[in-house]
């Protein structure tokens, strides 16, 4: 059966015969490589929790930047292909600059998510932004506007979803379902945070520390925590 | 027989030896993987409901979108890859205001539904709006215009139909049957609304909730409804 | 011998050993999948019928349009993949209008065939307006200008021939074989619509209703029969 | 021996490792399927006929057209695919136009030809009018100039020769014996039809009548013969 | 299993079953090839050596140049493919040089090695600057700015990480380690010199020379040693 | 091992793993099947020769060129094909003429080979005017300047030669051979013409006639001869 | 294994499992078909020496030229296939003309041999002066400017390295061995030009003649030795 499959699975724009499109679910397998990144939403704000990977401890690790601000009031954690997700990113920040610029007011939280996505779902086409294939990485973007807190979660398909709790990477399966047991729509920032970091810990191989975690909150504003702060947060577990 | 298809079916436009265009053949499977999009017109106006796969209780189901708005007095109804279908439905906001500005009235429904499929056939060609494969959604689009309402069904080849009840997605087949039998041209409005969600809730696996169908009418504007209105409906079943 | 012929079919203009172009082949098949379609010259003027496959009783009929007009004078029937036939008809209409600015009179029913032959010819080609692949479509042009009545047919090679009579589509077979019969150049234009829809009635598999068939002339502007003037033709059967 | 061929021939423009470019050699092929046609040079003009294959009584003869005028001093007969033999036609009907405007006076018949060739030689070249396989047909250009009268004939390499006959088509072989049997220098005008026409006759399949013959001459100007001129010459044989 | 692997790892951008990129993990195999490289940050600036293979005593040393200038601030070490190094280098210094001109004053360490890896991710674009593969090339770009000294490591994804120390090339592996050992916060600029030199030396093949070694530093301008500055080092091994 | 040959000569411009490009070796291949071409220098001038293959006796000898004027003082003798040939002696044409208007004066012999070996490099390039694959064609450039009679030699490669004497086709093994035995630097012009033509009697299958033979010296300027001057060098064999 | 390497070797810029470029190094291999050239620096400037192939004695001894001149300050021997090695010569004349026109001086040495290598590195990237595939040539570069006299080593790679002696070809393994044994750094010009042609005549099947080598000395200007030159020192052999 993998025999057959490959006949169609390499054209990058190109149906299967059951009406698949084989190298969108490969960018999605990529993902499932990267590191877990969960974002939560309650009333106060949204946080985003991402796991990773140092591999030496020379690596400086704030150079590893999992979670990125997008404007002010946006922020984004990612998983997969680092170099993908910071050109997704740089689109983004352009896009709500010029949108800023023209209509002096932030850009909504769904019409940022609408403008990555569209970038996205283009691979292939030859355009001048546009890749060749389909970017591998999810994002979850965190963001505060008018409509009060929100959370986005994207996938290498160009679509996307609001949700008020999801996990992306390797360990998504089981934090999806701790976050689905713990959430309820009355959780406070602080609660989310310990909810947040708590089934991180539980999907990490290593121990938690401020250095092999990025996390940040959307209150209304973008705030990465310092170390210190994530600190604060373990010692709460 | 399979395997001498395989020799035909990549090249995303050749004709096979029995004169069929595959990828335009697969993309139609594509849409019958979709969830199930019925529509259904009287004289008073036209009903869309469509049924929305929420497959987390974290999930906003009000972000996930299987109806949307073209101009006010058009809106439409999606099956298969939604992606695709929000670059449609982009292109004939775009159209339908470029109508408004240029004429000064709004475009015709048939004329809209042209300018979709014009985009839609022109898959493979390398212009500056198409794709290189072709589009993986089919529409119900639902207007009112000078002619009155108007139903149109629209397929991954570019074609398009005028109809006056017609279900599309992977309950398509038992949809367009019991259509068939519940249909007459004396229908009211109200009745439109009963029989469309009652039929979706035939070919739906889970109890309908306002949680997971969309309903729209165009009487003569389009009109999404709330949960509150959708609820109303179901409890008329 | 079949798997021979597949090293050559699938590039969409390469010579075969033989001499042949295969995708064209391929596309001439795609007519014999279509609806039958019927041309007929008399002195007063040229008819067209076709068959028209309604699938569903919630199909609006007129939706489905086998004959359209491409100027007063000039209007035509097709058989094959419809949303290939719109794009040739739609650079017909705007080569005659062009021409009736230009020069201030109809353009001829020859020019605007082979106009329609010379953008079907050059598919593959990477031409603006051509396609990737061969038209899949065949038309039967009648038209009427300076030279009295004419009646064309063209095929997927761009190529036209000028006839007294022609069928089209999958009961082209039997079709033609009766044109020829029934046949004589002093037939009234009357007596031309009795033979083209009794001809289609013989090739039909449902029984023959105003829903079902299109019916237009060309005496000496282009007209479509409205569903009492077909009806009134199938009375005379 | 063919399975090795089929490794070099599906290339447009390809040596294979005898030196040989095989998709020329099958364009070749695609006119020896073509209906014959031959040239005639004499001391007073060039006479050309060909065959015309009329498939059904209800085609217009004179549609089919397989002689046509390039300029008033020059015309031309073709074998093989029709559609292709417009464009070349057109194309030399463009440059004598220019050349006649530009320069005041007619073009030689060896420009003419050698600007056709020019064209066909560019296959595969991605020009604005070269195709992207070789042109699938052959000519014989007739012409008057300063020089006197003269015949061309041409094949899909971009090739000509100049001749006193020439035949070309399916019958070519048998034609060209007899050509060679009958020709002599001295031969009038009339001599050139009859022997033209009855060595056509011997080739073709049906009784030769003035529908199923294009008959031509360029004496010094290009003529097309009426049925009642073709009627003429079959009555002498 | 290799088998299968062949199947995806042509397309220079395409994603295999897995999710995986393969040609960008054949470029990472590049360097595998390449001579070793090692960094070392301190408190007073960076220090970067790099083996130089010289197949043949002929050979100029100094031609072989394995550091380079990037900016006056800024200097990089480089294994993998030389010549692709180079452009990336000469992009760099042209990016340097720019916003000198366009602000006044350096660009920063980490800015400049984005603008290096937008480059490097874009391989397979069809951009005038990219490349139609992967670059084969690992740099370590060693820096001072207002953020007093860094070290990056870049690899041929287009992804970087800051770092303490860091190994490239055929003995990165052995390097690492050693470096991590020996790495602490407090090293002074001399005794960082050592460590590097001596750990280049354990996986150097040949005795270490003058002339099969490039050493520079960043303290904070760039200065790559003289012969007898690195003679000057290795005497204190 | 012919079939590993064919794993790499079908790509037009690509290297095998010896280092051959098989595409421009095949181009030389069809050389050999062209017809034996002669070149030989004297102080006084020089010759060229070539055979003509006529086909048929109805065919124009004269219309069968295989020497052409390239300027005044150049001509050229040809072996191959004959269409590419043309288009390089076009653009030499076009080349000198440049000169002559740009300087004031003649272009030399090696310059114009340059230029037509520019062109002949540059296959596979997709340039204006150059082929998607070697120009199967060879050329003896005979021609004379301030520096004296020369003699070039083209292949499809682009490279050339100046020689003595040459011989190309598929009888240039032998006559290479018999040119090296009979040249000696003090011929004279008229014993030239008889060595040439001697030796491609010998080479050629049919009895040598002012028709089957294209003889042209530069000496110092073209000229081709006539059917009279060629029958006066034969009668001196 | 050979078989394994054939699924990576045809793309003309793809990395193979390994990390290497098959194409890059099947042009290496062309250079070892190549005849062997021979580069040696005092410091009384450089003297090249390359062998020819004269493979017939008709061939014009002169026009096969395997060192040429780039700038008066500046020479070239090559080896592998000439008319590419004549294209980059080309490139690099333009470029220090330019240079000089634009800055008043000569280019310097380093950068006339890395404008070349920037043309070799960007094979296969579409550019307008860049090939589709690698050059297959290598190049010995000898100049003279501020820094005294150097010699440069260049491969199909794009890369390069100064050296005091170098040879290139055929026989490059044994000639590099000699090379080596016999230099030293206050060897004078005449001994070099002994030693050069010493070790050439060592790698030749033939006996070494003013008419089968090439020789040329920059000190500090370019100059290719006449025949009697050459003859002076072959006679101190």
């Amino acid at each position: 059966m993998f025999l057959t499959r490959t006949e169609y699975d390499r054209g990058v724009n190109t149906f299967s015969p059951e009406g698949r499109l084989f190298q969108v679910e490969y960018a999605i397998e990529a993902i499932k490589l990267g590191s877990t990144a969960i974002g939560l939403k309650t009333k106060e704000g949204v946080v985003l929790a991402v796991e990773k990977r140092i591999t030496s401890p020379l690596l400086e690790p704030s150079s590893v930047e999992k979670i990125m601000e997008i404007d002010e009031h946006i922020g984004c954690a990612m998983s997969g292909l680092i170099a993908d997700a910071r050109t997704l990113v740089e689109h983004a920040r352009v896009e709500t600059q010029n949108h800023r610029f023209s209509y002096g007011e932030p850009m909504t939280v769904e019409s940022t998510t609408q403008a990555l996505c569209d970038l996205a779902l283009r691979f292939g086409e030859g355009d001048e932004e546009s890749m060749s294939r389909p970017f591998g990485v999810s994002l979850l973007i965190a963001g505060h506007d008018e409509n009060g807190p929100s959370l986005y979660y994207t996938d290498p398909s160009g679509t996307f979803w609001q949700c008020n709790g999801k996990a992306i990477g390797s360990g998504s399966e089981g934090a999806d379902s701790s976050l689905q047991e713990q959430y309820n729509k009355d959780l406070t920032l602080q609660e989310a945070e310990t909810i947040a970091l708590s089934i991180l810990k539980q999907v990490m191989e290593e121990k938690v520390t401020p250095n092999n975690v990025d996390f940040a909150k959307v209150a209304p504003t973008y705030h990465l925590y310092t170390p210190s702060e994530v600190e604060a947060v373990i010692s709460r577990l």
